[in-house]
């Protein structure tokens, strides 16, 4: 960006256009618009911008696609990768002001809404409608909706509902130089071109900025049966993950498995009660299934709990027998948030990778011994199983700052030799740019570029951001 | 293409690199590979090639790409709009020698397949692993995967499964250069970096060429359940795909509506054994449960259709005691297949659209009507409603040949008028191109020639299909 671009009579443009309450910079910069939940440093834009209308976002980009501006779209900012960290000298374009739920189809079940509305609005709106709307993660009430798409957030149901992208029908998006994209599709099937919305899901703002989304609404449950077995090893997991998957079908909402270390850690050293005992095991299993109607599905459930243990595959279990039993349960699946408490591990890594269910022990087991051997560093392990997703806890006891760089080529390293991704629901932004060709061949990189470029001349839309 | 390009040497290069059984020209050219199920005239394209790897699909479009030669892909040729049809003077690249199932995970339910392969191969191998491939439609015999997910086919479950799109965890695919993308993907979360696969599903050959699949699968069902309900209005239809929807939730299989005309034409005429009759009423629908345990999910089954009685909504309707019972039922829904028998309608004009579900009764009502006034066309509506995805079947009795051009602008000009889709599961190909801006704006269209001409900017991959 030259001087020029950010001189005195461009940003008066930008202030003019949109009001002081649109247009902050110097000392009304919000502290937290200049970095996310990536801890990197903060950043120091020259302005934040706040637009409330689609309008106010073609404006903006156009203005800054003329002036060679650089722009960084922002959500609720609880990205873990730094997708959402501006750039100094760039602008952060906020949509936090463009929230609210605008149609409900209770007949086509969808919902359209603008893109700074939170999560958790959403998920209320629908509940409110007798619907639901599947997707959950931590930052619910803090994270937007737009950010969820742009990141293509996971979080805890996609083995029965999918990722993020699974559950959009259509958007409204700006292009890099301001065009507008009015494609607020609502039908579930649509052959008609080249289905335009992927470029702007899981993208992190590096090919436009979303304004509007129409979401895919889904029948509420109306019962939720959970359980925690114990299995002595990692063959018996894919057994029941087997059996869940075959008696519970699409019915089965979570399998999250929890490794012996990382049970130790969730349990003895938070205090948490354990609801069951690992004993001689090697993991934890959390299976939920959200039913229809707790008189046929109640039993259903029972009836594979049975069946695991009268097949000898669990050896201890448990069974919620109440709403209360299922938080507990997840409190072992959760007590990673509270890692970070000096008395139990205090500063530590966390990665979150992808590989192929049946080989996630093998991974587990050389990054354990490898992270050891190679740096000192301790490490725990757990994760959507049902999903080829694994979360890794990692740190050297006492070190301060941890060894972020030389713990990610370790794990990263192994990820990449098993062909599995480094990154499996957060993202790359600025943070795993570095590995990202341990996931990606070398030509698919080349033709992220050249959409990049195709869409973007310019380099203005969140750049540095993904790849180079 | 110049004249030059399709000189004998450059032939006889790619004949020399495919051998007799992989390049077929003059009389061996199969007649099969001049068009597809679009019933457009025959094509003459100068050769047939028939590679047998993958490798050798780079070297055809390396080759291609540095003489300026077209090609259009080919997987089984039942596409219905035209999308497989080469191009006069250009190359047909069929890829029909490349089938056959490379690898089956149970573990991560995922099937890997090359992109010749007919869809009941795939469906027959998931089911001898006690594993479900969900893609069905009538040509699963004669269909390719490739061609399935250059199509994003749709058929019979989406409702439930999603379109072929959300059965796609990975694919190789070659550019229009030569350039190989591995992206054999098996796992259900990835967010390293874009998610190039969505360039090639649903482009229709004009972005590249898949050669590889990765698949999901899912658990086989346990047990089918179906009814057939007649009721007096099409608020009705609403209420009833309502309860089926709380009552099923993922269970449900399928909600197809036939509206009387329809329903008229397929028992009556046809001289099917109508197992319900209509009498009154305005709509027949037929629900299906893809159910996990007949003890469970049967009497859940049961249990809607008394709430759908009880409540008055349902005046007549037959639950399928058998699977011949719920064979009888899909033959009403499957009727239409047998329209061009003169003795029941005879020569007429299909549609395939996608509209908001609540105004499916109104497109109906207004497109009957409008064929009527402006062309003494008859007209008949059913589809799966449940997806938003109407069917039509119009003629005017007698004319040969039928008005195909003027009854398209009567029904795709309502279709834009209620922001609908003039295809919802076929694809747009070359028979439906002129009608794609009623469903996508300039903007849209821009958008989609900006992305072929940066993957492929001489223009050689199946061009002239979807848009000029």
């Amino acid at each position: 960006m030259s001087d020029e671009s950010t001189g005195t009579d461009t940003l008066s443009a930008l202030r003019n256009l949109l009001g002081p309450a649109g247009y902050l910079a110097g000392a009304d910069l919000p502290a937290r618009n200049r970095t996310d939940w990536s801890f990197l440093p903060p950043a120091n834009p020259v302005a934040v911008l706040r637009p409330t209308t689609t309008d106010e976002v073609v404006a903006i980009l156009q203005h800054c696609h003329a002036h060679d501006i650089v722009v960084t779209p922002q959500g609720g900012l609880t990205g873990l990768c730094g997708g959402a960290r501006p750039l100094d000298g760039g602008i952060a374009l906020s949509l936090e002001r463009m929230a609210g739920i605008e149609d409900l189809d209770p007949d086509g079940m969808t919902m359209t809404v603008r893109a700074g509305t939170p999560l958790e609005t959403i998920q209320k709106a629908a509940a409110e409608a007798g619907l639901f709307f599947p997707l959950d993660l931590g930052a619910r009430g803090s994270c937007a909706i737009g950010g969820n798409l742009s990141t293509n957030a996971g979080g805890n149901r996609v083995i029965r509902y999918g990722m993020t992208r699974d559950l959009v029908l259509g958007v409204e998006a700006v292009l890099p130089d301001g065009t507008l994209l009015p494609m607020l599709n609502r039908m579930i099937k649509n052959n008609a071109g080249y289905d335009l919305k992927q470029l702007f899901l899981g993208t992190e703002g590096t090919l436009g900025v979303i304004t509007r989304v129409v979401l895919r609404l889904y029948p509420q449950p109306g019962c939720t049966s959970a359980a925690l077995c114990i299995v002595p090893d990692y063959d018996t997991v894919l057994s029941v993950l087997s059996a869940s998957r075959k008696r519970l079908g699409p019915l089965l909402s979570a399998f999250e498995v929890m490794w012996a270390d990382y049970w130790h850690q969730a349990t003895e050293r938070t205090g948490l009660r354990a609801p069951v005992a690992m004993g001689q095991g090697s993991h934890a299993i959390l299976i939920e299934m959200q039913g229809l109607d707790e008189d046929i599905d109640g039993p259903r459930f029972e009836a594979l709990l049975e069946h695991l243990m009268n097949e000898g595959l669990v050896q201890d279990g448990a069974v919620a027998q109440s709403l209360s039993d299922i938080a507990a349960f997840w409190a072992t699946r959760d007590a990673a948030a509270e890692f970070a408490n000096p008395a139990i591990i205090g500063p530590h890594i966390s990665f979150d990778v992808g590989l192929a269910v049946a080989r996630m022990d093998e991974f587990a087991n050389r990054a354990k011994a490898a992270l050891m051997e190679r740096l000192g560093c301790h490490s725990v392990y757990y994760g959507h199983v049902g999903d080829g997703n694994l979360h890794v806890v990692a740190w050297v006891p006492g070190a301060d700052p941890q060894p972020l760089s030389a713990a990610s080529e370790v794990v990263y390293g192994i990820v990449g030799e098993m062909k599995g991704t480094v990154s499996a629901e957060h993202g790359i932004g600025a943070l795993k740019k570095p590995y990202l060709p341990l996931s990606r061949s070398p030509a698919e990189l080349d033709l992220m570029r050249q959409i990049k470029t195709s869409l973007d001349p310019k380099g203005l839309m969140n750049p540095t951001k993904i790849f180079d």
